[in-house]
């Protein structure tokens, strides 16, 4: 599924340029572009043919144009560089920026350096974020795991900033359960940081996607981790905190995510501990509503999947199924597929009657086969 | 200022009778006395000259007057009948009432049996109920003693129902900072229940009331309990939940307080923690709004005290106060009074100073002289 794209694409070089000159949001050259173009808004650039504003935003990089080396160093990383021109452009999610002023740090992502080779659209679709402090306690990285674990295996993508503590705990939540997650970084995504999540990050791009709206070489800074914040809101139907301090990012991604409409959840936990503070506290001013588990999380964000089901029991149709049916549906993953072979090494039943039993599945709707394999129905 | 009952007085023993027949709230009743007066009710009940309801409700206890006995052994307890006859009756309390329809239970109490040598009118003047479950974690007893213990502190009385877990920690808290507290009983004053704070029981009664509508004797039932609890709440400005579960007498005192438009209060804890289940879904579904310290409680409740003051610290006028001023004003009670001596010990200033401080400190405001010592200005 990874998009080789051609780094002689004059379009695609042009988005390249403009990305590496506004490195961040920039709302009128987005418009600009979508009025004339990528190619024609690069030229403008190149040659200062701008509105005052544009001018003065653009100035301090227009003469640098390593557009080519930046999609190489990007493809050389499996990566693409994913543009409103692209099909898996989340273009849905964008429209969260309509409601949204035009300061400069308002504005949607001119486009995403993406390393993974899922599609983003797709991965954005069912997403929630997962965020938190760095300083988590042994309480808010169990709870992590609990709640960003059981959403990644209800099919949501868990969306956070690869951080230290909370978000670490999500992404691997989400890939320990076999589900999808995605990493924003407030850097280049050819940058490991922080440092120590360096193979956290490549299992992340291995299974999901890490994204940035920086060319690679950028390094992490204090704006890019609020512009950051922003575009994790962004992409999610919803933003849980899990454990934070009252002036924190993620209380600034709970910002985001409030202005963009999205709901927004916290976690809450012992009025005696300072990591529980910020989120204790955006419960009683009103800024989260308070979620102890996923199925509250899914209540809040979404109608689909855990929120129709009973308080602590995930009652599906599949609470049907039973004996070698349901080790055998047990062992389909959400996502992707798995052979007839692998099914049964998974499952523990042998290959004859897990034939069988998918057979079974898929007449009662609960198994889907495909080209190498078969998956779960939805 | 124990009022010595006359056990002979034929309107206070009318009260007594009546109360042994309903045995609870029975507003018909109020409502006849408030017409008649204890007397010709008590006659009426006698008598059979009632109602239909009212007639139904009194018919099992009508033929038993223990109505001096009754009267004699609370008065050797050092207790007395409150009754709406009583100028601490506490009367704008019961305006709870008015609001409430007029089923079995959601009546005033017809009278009210103390223990305690306070007035029940000044003590429920600002009063703030904490409540929870028997099954407190050592994270509730914690919190219970520091939220009901900066209460005492700051002069609200600590209502709460005796019981073991939050309930005693609240007690406690108040008669450790000195503060006071009332206890309200699903029994009989002369009964310790439980057992095991038969010796807690006794200090409240010392120090604050010990209460209940029901006479002497009365053993403790189901029906009692949650009669009880909807006193608690009515004897409050507010009431908070520090630890409870789902289905519990705390949020039993809970949904009376709402009832009654008292602010609901609940503290949050770990979503892991079965104890703290009922408070974070309280929270999560606005029956209750998170407080995590005294302030938050204060903010809610009433606009007197620490509800003016900033984030984690108390400010009040005292904060000019410095030196050996501080010490002794520190040293003064909140209730009660304290000698010169005694106000030397407790601060370690040497009484001569504590003389000359008490003396500037009366004239700014913040200590008066009463008969016996000093006290704390109000």
């Amino acid at each position: 599924m990874t998009m080789q794209q051609e780094i002689d694409d004059p379009r695609l070089l042009a988005w390249a340029y403009l990305s590496k000159v506004v490195q961040g949001p920039c709302a009128p050259l987005t418009e600009l572009i979508e009025k004339v173009g990528p190619q024609e808004a690069a030229r403008a650039v190149r040659e200062r043919d701008l509105s005052e504003y544009l001018g003065e935003r653009t100035v301090a990089r227009a003469h640098v144009d390593s557009a080519v080396e930046d999609l190489r160093a990007l493809s050389e990383m499996g990566g693409r560089l994913v543009t409103p021109d692209d099909d898996e452009w989340p273009r849905w999610r964008m429209l969260a920026f309509d409601g949204l002023g035009h300061s400069r740090a308002d504005g949607p992502p001119l486009a995403l350096w993406v390393v993974g080779s899922r599609s983003l659209g797709e991965l954005t679709e069912r997403s929630i974020s997962v965020v938190g402090t760095r300083a988590a306690s042994g309480y808010g990285e169990h709870v992590t795991a609990e709640i960003a674990g059981d959403l990644a295996l209800d099919g949501w993508t868990i969306v956070s900033g690869a951080a230290f503590g909370i978000d670490g705990a999500a992404h691997r939540a989400a890939l320990g359960v076999g589900g999808l997650t995605i990493a924003v970084l407030a850097c280049g995504v050819d940058r490991a940081y922080p440092a120590g999540h360096a193979r956290l990050l490549r299992q992340i791009s291995q299974n999901g996607l890490v994204v940035s709206e920086y060319p690679p070489g950028t390094t992490p800074a204090k704006h890019r981790f609020l512009a950051r914040n922003r575009l994790v809101a962004a992409l999610s139907d919803g933003v849980v905190v899990v454990e934070a301090g009252w002036r924190s990012g993620a209380r600034n991604t709970a910002t985001w995510g409030r202005r963009m409409s999205r709901p927004v959840m916290a976690v809450p936990g012992p009025v005696t501990s300072a990591s529980s503070a910020g989120c204790n506290r955006m419960i009683r001013e009103g800024e989260a509503r308070l979620v102890a588990r996923a199925v509250d999380v899914v209540e809040e964000a979404g109608p689909i999947g855990l929120a129709d089901t009973e308080d602590d029991t995930v009652a599906r149709d599949t609470d049907s199924l039973d004996g070698n049916a349901l080790l055998v549906h047990e062992a389909l993953p959400t996502r992707g597929f798995r052979s007839v072979p692998e099914v049964s090494v998974e499952s523990g039943v042998p290959i004859a009657i897990v034939r069988s039993m998918l057979a079974q599945l898929e007449l009662d709707g609960f198994a889907v086969p495909c080209q190498d394999g078969w998956m779960r129905s939805r």
